[in-house]
């Protein structure tokens, strides 16, 4: 069996796992899941009942963003100056401080609450929570974003990748985050021309062509999203 | 200068980095925060305003639990099979998904909202959000932590220790969110005999001294709190 990518499409921890992989020229197997119906067999790999969880043989599973980033340098066989996590000990500070900020402040800043409320209420069932969008939620993120969007175009501007001179799980993080946010038209990407310039770069690759076909039913991605010229 | 670590006394992830640094024989002068006043000084070495960030040297500064684990393994001198990140591929999987089990799932579900609504609110002003304790919020976690004591005795009963054969991360993580829920005399050690085994071998080592000298300003601790034959 090979690897098999329990996710959701629009979770942006489970398209930083899908980056990651595309980057590294992994294929996995790609199952989506419903967290919120905990099926059994799911929770039987991850008790914490979350996604993203990479499967990498039966029995053996690794839950997490930084879980897999983990694993994956544990396995790496790329020389140490070309992998995602860079081999400088100040660089590695870096990556794992913005890994943190994108997986967690971010998400709980913007990303989580936007996703949470214009996609994911429309296909949960209303006893699980599901229904019409928090609108006081949806302001806080949209108030939020600007910030975020200034720090990105800040530390791009500092370097030539986020986190230092060479890409990172950094920039894959943030993309990830940043990705999610840009389908529902939420990103004011006019707002800061480093931030855009960053974000071009990383959509060109060729790792992040999957994520731009992914649509949500019944929802048009932002006239941005899928465009490299944005 | 020498380690400074930014910390809460009873921040359960302050309280794994003095755990994680004690094991290692490195000492670090402590300087307690309050992260809701937003001290710039703070926030200049680490803009996400939260508890544990650990300064290196002037101007680099690494937050976070997992932040100051990674920097360890990065720059740890002891022989592979003595670290508390443990060597082989499957073990390390397994600490890695526990340190996300303890310092997420359980932070949100246990100790966050204990640690917040019985010892934070009494120190933060009202107009930063302190005041009486939200009764709901106490049920709740008071009814997780019986679920979460049976999963850490069902760990400790499969292992010598919780993640594999060795003492790693995974045991420290967990203590120190169980060390702060053990002070408020909210863990029902009655009810998992493993649990409690597991937790009277972590508690009776040299690293754990430290902590159990902390009080809380006008509130005694549990009876159990700095018993080792609890």
């Amino acid at each position: 069996m090979g690897l098999i990518l329990h996710h959701r499409y629009f979770c942006p921890h489970s398209r930083f796992v899908r980056l990651v992989l595309a980057e590294r020229g992994l294929e996995a197997e790609l199952v989506e899941e419903r967290p919120w119906e905990r099926r059994t067999d799911f929770l039987r790999i991850n008790p914490e009942g979350t996604t993203p969880v990479l499967e990498l043989v039966d029995g053996v599973a690794v839950p997490g963003p930084d879980g897999v980033a983990g694993w994956l340098d544990d396995t790496d066989s790329l020389p140490p100056g070309r992998r995602l996590m860079p081999e400088a000990i100040g660089h590695r500070i870096e990556v794992r401080r913005l890994m943190r900020w994108f997986h967690g402040k971010f998400f709980e800043e913007v990303s989580g609450p936007l996703v949470e409320e214009k996609i994911d209420k429309r296909f949960i069932p209303a006893e699980y929570g599901g229904g019409a969008p928090n609108t006081t939620a949806l302001r806080a993120a949209r108030a939020n974003i600007r910030y975020h969007l200034a720090y990105v175009g800040w530390l791009a501007a500092r370097n030539d990748w986020l986190a230092g001179p060479s890409m990172s799980y950094a920039d894959l993080a943030a993309a990830a985050h940043l990705s999610v946010v840009d389908y529902l038209g939420e990103v004011p990407w006019n707002d800061d021309a480093a931030a855009r310039d960053w974000y071009a770069r990383v959509k060109s690759r060729p790792s992040f062509r999957t994520l731009l076909n992914d649509r949500v039913v019944g929802m048009q991605p932002s006239a941005s999203y899928a465009d490299l010229d944005f």
